[in-house]
Protein backbone atom coordinates (compact mmCIF):
# COMPACT_ATOMS: atom_id res chain seq x y z
CA UNK A 1 0.00 0.00 0.00
CA UNK A 2 1.51 3.52 -1.11
CA UNK A 3 -1.07 6.20 -0.62
CA UNK A 4 0.34 9.31 -0.96
CA UNK A 5 -1.68 10.62 2.23
CA UNK A 6 -2.29 8.91 5.64
CA UNK A 7 -4.67 11.54 6.78
CA UNK A 8 -6.30 14.84 5.65
CA UNK A 9 -6.97 17.94 7.94
CA UNK A 10 -9.68 20.24 6.83
CA UNK A 11 -9.78 23.52 9.22
CA UNK A 12 -13.36 24.28 9.75
CA UNK A 13 -14.33 28.14 10.05
CA UNK A 14 -15.01 29.39 6.24
CA UNK A 15 -13.39 26.28 5.20
CA UNK A 16 -16.45 24.06 5.72
CA UNK A 17 -18.40 26.10 6.67
CA UNK A 18 -19.40 29.82 7.06
CA UNK A 19 -17.90 32.09 9.92
CA UNK A 20 -16.01 34.94 9.26
CA UNK A 21 -19.30 36.75 8.24
CA UNK A 22 -21.30 36.07 11.53
CA UNK A 23 -18.39 37.88 13.12
CA UNK A 24 -18.51 40.83 10.76
CA UNK A 25 -22.36 41.17 11.00
CA UNK A 26 -22.41 41.30 15.18
CA UNK A 27 -19.36 43.79 15.19
CA UNK A 28 -21.63 46.09 12.54
CA UNK A 29 -24.35 45.71 15.24
CA UNK A 30 -22.21 46.15 18.01
CA UNK A 31 -21.31 49.61 16.19
CA UNK A 32 -24.67 50.59 15.80
CA UNK A 33 -25.13 50.33 19.54
CA UNK A 34 -21.93 52.62 20.14
CA UNK A 35 -23.50 54.82 17.55
CA UNK A 36 -24.33 57.42 20.60
CA UNK A 37 -20.74 57.25 21.72
CA UNK A 38 -18.47 57.94 18.23
CA UNK A 39 -18.38 56.98 14.93
CA UNK A 40 -18.48 53.64 13.05
CA UNK A 41 -14.92 53.62 12.30
CA UNK A 42 -13.80 54.64 15.95
CA UNK A 43 -16.34 51.67 17.70
CA UNK A 44 -14.51 49.19 14.63
CA UNK A 45 -11.06 50.59 15.89
CA UNK A 46 -11.30 50.30 19.16
CA UNK A 47 -13.57 46.86 19.43
CA UNK A 48 -9.95 45.40 16.91
CA UNK A 49 -7.84 46.73 19.09
CA UNK A 50 -9.67 45.17 22.34
CA UNK A 51 -9.54 42.01 20.93
CA UNK A 52 -6.03 42.28 19.81
CA UNK A 53 -4.72 43.14 23.44
CA UNK A 54 -6.90 40.00 24.85
CA UNK A 55 -6.06 37.19 22.34
CA UNK A 56 -3.36 35.52 24.63
CA UNK A 57 -6.48 36.15 27.90
CA UNK A 58 -9.30 34.93 25.54
CA UNK A 59 -8.03 33.00 22.54
CA UNK A 60 -10.78 32.79 19.44
CA UNK A 61 -14.64 32.41 20.04
CA UNK A 62 -17.71 33.80 20.19
CA UNK A 63 -17.44 33.99 24.54
CA UNK A 64 -13.93 36.04 24.11
CA UNK A 65 -15.24 38.09 21.26
CA UNK A 66 -18.40 39.10 24.11
CA UNK A 67 -16.23 40.26 26.85
CA UNK A 68 -14.26 41.81 24.35
CA UNK A 69 -17.11 43.70 23.18
CA UNK A 70 -18.46 44.40 26.61
CA UNK A 71 -14.70 45.78 27.80
CA UNK A 72 -14.85 48.19 24.58
CA UNK A 73 -18.12 49.45 24.94
CA UNK A 74 -17.04 50.68 28.62
CA UNK A 75 -14.00 51.99 27.08
CA UNK A 76 -15.63 53.95 24.36
CA UNK A 77 -18.83 55.20 26.41
CA UNK A 78 -16.04 56.75 29.20
CA UNK A 79 -18.19 53.78 31.30
CA UNK A 80 -21.46 55.37 30.68
CA UNK A 81 -23.41 52.85 28.06
CA UNK A 82 -26.42 52.08 29.83
CA UNK A 83 -27.23 47.92 31.24
CA UNK A 84 -29.94 47.84 28.76
CA UNK A 85 -26.72 47.72 26.09
CA UNK A 86 -24.54 45.69 27.68
CA UNK A 87 -27.86 43.25 27.86
CA UNK A 88 -27.81 43.09 24.14
CA UNK A 89 -23.73 42.87 23.74
CA UNK A 90 -24.52 39.64 26.04
CA UNK A 91 -27.13 38.38 23.64
CA UNK A 92 -25.39 39.43 20.37
CA UNK A 93 -22.77 37.04 21.50
CA UNK A 94 -25.51 34.53 22.29
CA UNK A 95 -26.89 34.72 18.84
CA UNK A 96 -23.68 34.33 17.62
CA UNK A 97 -23.19 30.52 19.16
CA UNK A 98 -26.58 29.83 18.09
CA UNK A 99 -26.03 31.17 14.65
CA UNK A 100 -27.33 28.47 11.75
CA UNK A 101 -24.48 26.64 10.07
CA UNK A 102 -24.13 26.47 6.72
CA UNK A 103 -21.84 24.27 4.57
CA UNK A 104 -19.72 26.07 2.24
CA UNK A 105 -20.42 24.62 -1.54
CA UNK A 106 -19.20 21.77 -2.52
CA UNK A 107 -18.12 20.41 0.73
CA UNK A 108 -20.26 17.33 1.38
CA UNK A 109 -19.50 16.15 -1.83
CA UNK A 110 -15.84 16.23 -1.43
CA UNK A 111 -16.27 14.83 2.00
CA UNK A 112 -18.26 11.63 0.29
CA UNK A 113 -15.62 11.24 -2.39
CA UNK A 114 -12.64 11.01 -0.11
CA UNK A 115 -14.65 8.92 2.11
CA UNK A 116 -14.55 6.08 0.56
CA UNK A 117 -10.98 5.79 -0.15
CA UNK A 118 -8.33 4.45 2.52
CA UNK A 119 -7.31 8.21 4.57
CA UNK A 120 -8.45 9.56 7.86
CA UNK A 121 -9.90 12.65 7.51
CA UNK A 122 -9.84 15.19 10.45
CA UNK A 123 -10.89 18.51 11.34
CA UNK A 124 -8.32 20.92 12.75
CA UNK A 125 -9.31 24.01 14.26
CA UNK A 126 -8.85 26.74 16.56
CA UNK A 127 -11.29 28.23 18.51
CA UNK A 128 -13.48 27.30 21.61
CA UNK A 129 -13.90 23.40 21.59
CA UNK A 130 -18.31 23.74 22.57
CA UNK A 131 -18.64 26.19 19.82
CA UNK A 132 -16.79 23.87 17.16
CA UNK A 133 -18.63 20.59 18.40
CA UNK A 134 -21.60 22.46 18.37
CA UNK A 135 -21.14 23.49 14.37
CA UNK A 136 -19.69 20.25 13.45
CA UNK A 137 -22.65 18.30 14.85
CA UNK A 138 -25.14 20.56 13.22
CA UNK A 139 -23.00 20.46 9.56
CA UNK A 140 -24.19 16.85 9.69
CA UNK A 141 -20.68 16.16 8.68
CA UNK A 142 -19.42 14.54 11.80
CA UNK A 143 -19.33 10.95 10.54
CA UNK A 144 -17.11 12.01 8.14
CA UNK A 145 -14.77 12.77 10.33
CA UNK A 146 -12.53 10.68 12.79
CA UNK A 147 -11.43 12.94 15.16
CA UNK A 148 -11.67 16.55 15.62
CA UNK A 149 -8.38 18.31 17.30
CA UNK A 150 -8.63 21.76 18.45
CA UNK A 151 -5.20 23.53 18.61
CA UNK A 152 -5.14 26.77 21.05
CA UNK A 153 -2.90 28.20 17.97
CA UNK A 154 -2.46 26.45 14.61
CA UNK A 155 1.77 26.59 15.04
CA UNK A 156 4.23 23.97 13.40
CA UNK A 157 4.94 22.94 16.91
CA UNK A 158 1.30 22.49 17.45
CA UNK A 159 0.62 20.39 14.12
CA UNK A 160 4.40 18.55 14.93
CA UNK A 161 2.92 17.24 18.56
CA UNK A 162 -0.02 16.12 16.58
CA UNK A 163 0.98 14.38 13.96
CA UNK A 164 3.76 12.62 16.34
CA UNK A 165 1.28 11.63 18.62
CA UNK A 166 -0.88 10.05 15.71
CA UNK A 167 1.94 8.49 14.39
CA UNK A 168 1.71 10.10 11.02
CA UNK A 169 4.46 11.23 9.19
CA UNK A 170 3.66 14.75 8.11
CA UNK A 171 4.51 13.80 4.29
CA UNK A 172 1.66 11.26 4.88
CA UNK A 173 0.11 14.44 5.67
CA UNK A 174 -2.36 16.99 3.80
CA UNK A 175 -3.88 20.64 5.69
CA UNK A 176 -6.87 21.98 3.91
CA UNK A 177 -8.07 25.39 4.82
CA UNK A 178 -8.27 29.15 3.86
CA UNK A 179 -5.49 30.42 6.34
CA UNK A 180 -2.39 30.64 4.74
CA UNK A 181 -0.86 31.47 8.25
CA UNK A 182 -2.97 28.88 9.77
CA UNK A 183 -3.38 26.10 7.46
CA UNK A 184 -0.11 26.33 4.88
CA UNK A 185 3.07 28.01 6.03
CA UNK A 186 2.94 25.50 9.10
CA UNK A 187 1.98 22.52 7.68
CA UNK A 188 4.45 23.09 4.95
CA UNK A 189 7.44 23.92 7.46
CA UNK A 190 7.30 20.57 8.82
CA UNK A 191 7.38 18.21 5.29
CA UNK A 192 3.43 18.11 4.73
CA UNK A 193 1.19 19.10 2.20
CA UNK A 194 -1.37 22.20 2.05
CA UNK A 195 -3.92 23.36 -0.15
CA UNK A 196 -5.25 26.83 0.63
CA UNK A 197 -8.90 27.29 -0.39
CA UNK A 198 -9.10 31.16 -0.21
CA UNK A 199 -12.78 32.19 1.61
CA UNK A 200 -12.62 35.53 -0.33
CA UNK A 201 -10.12 37.25 -2.08
CA UNK A 202 -8.66 39.03 1.06
CA UNK A 203 -5.83 40.82 2.25
CA UNK A 204 -5.17 37.47 3.89
CA UNK A 205 -3.90 36.58 1.20
CA UNK A 206 -1.79 39.28 -0.44
CA UNK A 207 0.06 39.11 3.15
CA UNK A 208 1.52 35.96 2.71
CA UNK A 209 2.70 36.66 -0.53
CA UNK A 210 3.01 33.67 -3.17
CA UNK A 211 4.10 30.10 -2.26
CA UNK A 212 6.34 28.27 -4.38
CA UNK A 213 6.54 24.72 -2.98
CA UNK A 214 6.03 21.27 -5.01
CA UNK A 215 3.61 20.15 -1.89
CA UNK A 216 1.04 23.33 -2.19
CA UNK A 217 -1.52 23.80 -4.04
CA UNK A 218 -4.10 26.61 -3.73
CA UNK A 219 -7.54 25.78 -5.55
CA UNK A 220 -10.48 28.16 -5.87
CA UNK A 221 -13.17 25.88 -4.76
CA UNK A 222 -12.90 22.61 -2.64
CA UNK A 223 -14.12 20.49 -5.08
CA UNK A 224 -11.32 20.66 -7.25
CA UNK A 225 -9.39 18.58 -4.03
CA UNK A 226 -9.82 15.70 -5.67
CA UNK A 227 -8.41 16.62 -9.04
CA UNK A 228 -5.12 18.05 -6.83
CA UNK A 229 -5.19 14.37 -5.45
CA UNK A 230 -4.54 12.90 -8.70
CA UNK A 231 -2.22 15.01 -10.22
CA UNK A 232 -0.41 14.25 -6.84
CA UNK A 233 -1.03 10.72 -6.93
CA UNK A 234 -2.77 10.00 -4.30
CA UNK B 1 5.07 -7.61 26.34
CA UNK B 2 1.68 -8.04 28.89
CA UNK B 3 1.55 -4.98 30.20
CA UNK B 4 -1.83 -4.22 31.67
CA UNK B 5 -2.32 -0.61 30.75
CA UNK B 6 -1.54 0.58 27.42
CA UNK B 7 -2.51 4.15 28.22
CA UNK B 8 -3.35 6.49 31.55
CA UNK B 9 -5.50 9.78 31.52
CA UNK B 10 -5.52 12.14 34.14
CA UNK B 11 -8.13 14.60 34.65
CA UNK B 12 -6.46 18.21 35.25
CA UNK B 13 -8.06 20.83 37.29
CA UNK B 14 -8.33 19.86 41.09
CA UNK B 15 -6.17 16.23 39.87
CA UNK B 16 -3.02 17.42 38.94
CA UNK B 17 -3.17 21.36 40.20
CA UNK B 18 -6.01 23.42 42.17
CA UNK B 19 -9.00 25.32 40.46
CA UNK B 20 -12.20 24.92 41.90
CA UNK B 21 -11.11 27.14 45.07
CA UNK B 22 -10.47 30.00 42.54
CA UNK B 23 -13.95 29.75 41.42
CA UNK B 24 -15.10 29.56 44.86
CA UNK B 25 -13.24 32.52 45.71
CA UNK B 26 -13.88 34.30 42.41
CA UNK B 27 -17.58 33.48 43.42
CA UNK B 28 -17.36 34.69 47.41
CA UNK B 29 -15.89 38.65 45.54
CA UNK B 30 -18.62 38.25 43.11
CA UNK B 31 -20.99 37.93 46.34
CA UNK B 32 -19.20 41.00 47.71
CA UNK B 33 -20.25 43.42 44.82
CA UNK B 34 -23.75 42.48 44.88
CA UNK B 35 -23.74 42.79 48.53
CA UNK B 36 -25.85 46.70 48.03
CA UNK B 37 -28.35 44.60 46.25
CA UNK B 38 -29.01 41.13 47.97
CA UNK B 39 -27.59 38.66 50.14
CA UNK B 40 -24.53 36.48 50.35
CA UNK B 41 -27.28 33.69 49.69
CA UNK B 42 -29.11 35.33 47.14
CA UNK B 43 -26.92 36.28 45.36
CA UNK B 44 -25.02 33.03 45.54
CA UNK B 45 -28.04 31.48 44.23
CA UNK B 46 -28.65 33.53 41.12
CA UNK B 47 -25.24 33.12 39.73
CA UNK B 48 -25.09 29.07 40.36
CA UNK B 49 -28.61 29.44 38.54
CA UNK B 50 -27.11 31.66 36.05
CA UNK B 51 -24.07 29.22 35.57
CA UNK B 52 -26.37 26.39 34.95
CA UNK B 53 -28.52 27.97 33.01
CA UNK B 54 -25.93 28.84 30.05
CA UNK B 55 -23.61 25.76 30.03
CA UNK B 56 -25.00 24.65 27.33
CA UNK B 57 -24.44 27.72 25.57
CA UNK B 58 -21.20 28.47 26.78
CA UNK B 59 -19.38 25.58 28.20
CA UNK B 60 -16.83 25.52 31.03
CA UNK B 61 -14.22 27.45 31.92
CA UNK B 62 -13.48 30.78 33.25
CA UNK B 63 -14.97 33.12 30.21
CA UNK B 64 -18.02 31.52 30.36
CA UNK B 65 -18.63 32.15 33.99
CA UNK B 66 -17.17 35.58 33.65
CA UNK B 67 -20.02 36.13 30.93
CA UNK B 68 -22.68 34.43 33.68
CA UNK B 69 -21.45 36.76 36.62
CA UNK B 70 -21.95 40.11 34.43
CA UNK B 71 -25.52 38.71 33.00
CA UNK B 72 -26.39 37.65 37.05
CA UNK B 73 -25.21 41.14 38.40
CA UNK B 74 -27.76 42.99 35.46
CA UNK B 75 -30.55 40.19 37.00
CA UNK B 76 -29.60 40.91 40.81
CA UNK B 77 -29.64 44.46 40.54
CA UNK B 78 -32.46 45.11 38.08
CA UNK B 79 -29.81 46.46 35.41
CA UNK B 80 -28.93 49.37 38.08
CA UNK B 81 -25.61 47.56 38.68
CA UNK B 82 -22.94 50.47 38.02
CA UNK B 83 -20.95 50.13 35.10
CA UNK B 84 -17.80 49.78 37.37
CA UNK B 85 -18.89 46.99 38.69
CA UNK B 86 -18.97 45.64 35.62
CA UNK B 87 -15.44 46.84 35.44
CA UNK B 88 -14.48 45.13 38.19
CA UNK B 89 -16.37 41.59 37.22
CA UNK B 90 -14.50 41.60 34.13
CA UNK B 91 -11.15 42.20 36.27
CA UNK B 92 -12.14 39.33 38.45
CA UNK B 93 -12.19 37.00 35.53
CA UNK B 94 -8.98 38.16 33.93
CA UNK B 95 -7.60 37.24 37.02
CA UNK B 96 -9.24 33.86 37.49
CA UNK B 97 -7.69 33.09 34.02
CA UNK B 98 -3.87 34.31 35.26
CA UNK B 99 -4.16 32.48 38.68
CA UNK B 100 -0.70 30.96 39.86
CA UNK B 101 -0.65 27.36 38.87
CA UNK B 102 -0.30 25.26 41.96
CA UNK B 103 0.76 21.81 41.60
CA UNK B 104 -1.06 19.04 44.05
CA UNK B 105 1.17 17.41 46.16
CA UNK B 106 2.84 13.94 45.12
CA UNK B 107 1.94 14.98 41.82
CA UNK B 108 4.96 15.76 39.79
CA UNK B 109 6.66 12.50 41.70
CA UNK B 110 3.92 10.19 40.73
CA UNK B 111 4.30 11.24 37.21
CA UNK B 112 8.25 10.99 37.18
CA UNK B 113 8.12 7.15 38.53
CA UNK B 114 5.24 6.60 35.76
CA UNK B 115 7.74 8.28 33.13
CA UNK B 116 9.94 5.01 33.23
CA UNK B 117 7.19 2.97 32.35
CA UNK B 118 5.92 2.23 28.82
CA UNK B 119 2.59 3.41 28.98
CA UNK B 120 1.44 6.77 27.27
CA UNK B 121 0.52 9.21 29.71
CA UNK B 122 -2.61 12.14 28.16
CA UNK B 123 -4.29 15.17 29.96
CA UNK B 124 -8.16 14.40 29.71
CA UNK B 125 -10.03 17.37 30.83
CA UNK B 126 -12.87 19.73 29.94
CA UNK B 127 -13.20 23.43 29.66
CA UNK B 128 -11.54 25.94 27.83
CA UNK B 129 -8.58 25.10 25.41
CA UNK B 130 -6.49 27.85 25.92
CA UNK B 131 -7.15 28.24 30.00
CA UNK B 132 -5.67 24.11 30.12
CA UNK B 133 -2.88 24.35 27.33
CA UNK B 134 -1.70 27.97 29.67
CA UNK B 135 -2.30 25.71 33.07
CA UNK B 136 -0.48 22.74 31.68
CA UNK B 137 2.81 25.24 30.27
CA UNK B 138 2.66 26.47 33.69
CA UNK B 139 2.90 23.65 35.74
CA UNK B 140 6.29 22.48 33.77
CA UNK B 141 4.58 18.91 33.29
CA UNK B 142 3.92 19.16 30.00
CA UNK B 143 7.26 17.07 29.01
CA UNK B 144 5.29 13.73 31.26
CA UNK B 145 2.08 13.77 28.44
CA UNK B 146 2.15 12.90 25.26
CA UNK B 147 -1.24 14.33 24.41
CA UNK B 148 -4.33 16.56 25.36
CA UNK B 149 -7.71 15.59 25.16
CA UNK B 150 -10.36 18.53 25.56
CA UNK B 151 -13.78 17.25 26.00
CA UNK B 152 -16.84 19.45 25.96
CA UNK B 153 -17.90 16.85 28.04
CA UNK B 154 -16.69 14.01 29.72
CA UNK B 155 -19.48 11.26 28.71
CA UNK B 156 -18.63 7.91 27.71
CA UNK B 157 -19.66 8.61 23.88
CA UNK B 158 -16.49 11.10 23.76
CA UNK B 159 -14.02 8.73 25.97
CA UNK B 160 -15.01 5.65 23.51
CA UNK B 161 -14.71 8.08 20.27
CA UNK B 162 -10.72 9.11 22.07
CA UNK B 163 -10.26 5.31 22.69
CA UNK B 164 -11.20 3.96 19.21
CA UNK B 165 -9.23 6.97 17.31
CA UNK B 166 -6.26 6.08 19.26
CA UNK B 167 -6.50 2.29 18.78
CA UNK B 168 -6.60 1.72 22.72
CA UNK B 169 -9.01 -0.72 23.62
CA UNK B 170 -10.92 0.15 26.92
CA UNK B 171 -9.13 -2.05 28.77
CA UNK B 172 -6.14 -1.17 28.46
CA UNK B 173 -7.00 2.08 29.44
CA UNK B 174 -6.64 3.80 33.01
CA UNK B 175 -8.68 7.07 33.97
CA UNK B 176 -7.69 9.03 36.99
CA UNK B 177 -9.48 11.79 38.23
CA UNK B 178 -11.59 14.01 41.00
CA UNK B 179 -14.77 13.72 39.77
CA UNK B 180 -17.07 10.03 39.54
CA UNK B 181 -19.42 11.84 37.01
CA UNK B 182 -16.74 12.46 34.73
CA UNK B 183 -13.61 10.62 35.38
CA UNK B 184 -14.70 7.04 36.72
CA UNK B 185 -18.09 6.16 35.46
CA UNK B 186 -18.29 6.89 31.94
CA UNK B 187 -14.88 4.65 31.47
CA UNK B 188 -16.01 2.05 34.15
CA UNK B 189 -19.26 1.86 31.24
CA UNK B 190 -16.59 1.37 28.21
CA UNK B 191 -14.97 -1.31 30.31
CA UNK B 192 -12.12 0.87 30.98
CA UNK B 193 -10.51 1.12 34.57
CA UNK B 194 -10.93 4.16 36.96
CA UNK B 195 -9.40 5.40 39.87
CA UNK B 196 -10.70 7.99 42.31
CA UNK B 197 -8.67 10.57 43.72
CA UNK B 198 -11.31 13.03 45.81
CA UNK B 199 -10.25 16.76 46.27
CA UNK B 200 -12.68 17.05 48.89
CA UNK B 201 -14.65 14.59 50.72
CA UNK B 202 -17.63 16.79 48.98
CA UNK B 203 -21.21 16.49 47.96
CA UNK B 204 -20.13 14.61 44.64
CA UNK B 205 -18.25 12.24 46.50
CA UNK B 206 -21.88 11.09 48.38
CA UNK B 207 -23.60 11.99 45.37
CA UNK B 208 -22.66 9.02 43.16
CA UNK B 209 -22.76 6.11 46.00
CA UNK B 210 -20.31 3.54 46.57
CA UNK B 211 -18.86 2.20 43.37
CA UNK B 212 -17.86 -1.60 43.61
CA UNK B 213 -16.29 -2.30 40.43
CA UNK B 214 -13.21 -4.36 40.14
CA UNK B 215 -11.28 -2.00 37.86
CA UNK B 216 -12.19 0.72 40.14
CA UNK B 217 -9.93 2.07 43.52
CA UNK B 218 -10.53 5.06 45.52
CA UNK B 219 -6.90 6.11 46.83
CA UNK B 220 -6.50 9.22 48.74
CA UNK B 221 -4.15 10.41 47.64
CA UNK B 222 -2.32 10.61 44.10
CA UNK B 223 0.98 9.33 45.32
CA UNK B 224 -0.90 5.57 46.03
CA UNK B 225 -1.75 5.39 42.33
CA UNK B 226 1.87 3.21 42.00
CA UNK B 227 0.39 0.96 44.78
CA UNK B 228 -2.56 0.19 43.02
CA UNK B 229 -0.62 -0.65 39.77
CA UNK B 230 1.65 -2.65 41.20
CA UNK B 231 -1.64 -4.49 42.88
CA UNK B 232 -3.81 -4.42 39.64
CA UNK B 233 -0.51 -6.46 38.13
CA UNK B 234 0.75 -3.83 35.62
Amino acid sequence: MTEKFKMIGFDADDTLWMNENYYREAEAEFCTLMSDYCSKETAEDIIFKTEVRNLDLYGYGAKGFTLSMIEAARLISDEKVTQETIGKILQLGKDLINKPLILLDGVEETLKALSSENIKLIVVTKGDLLDQERKLANSHLEDYFQHIEIMSDKKSLNYQKMLSFLNISPEKFLMIGNSLKSDVIPVLELGGYAIHVPYHTTWQHEEAGKIINERFKEIEHISQLKGVLNQWGK
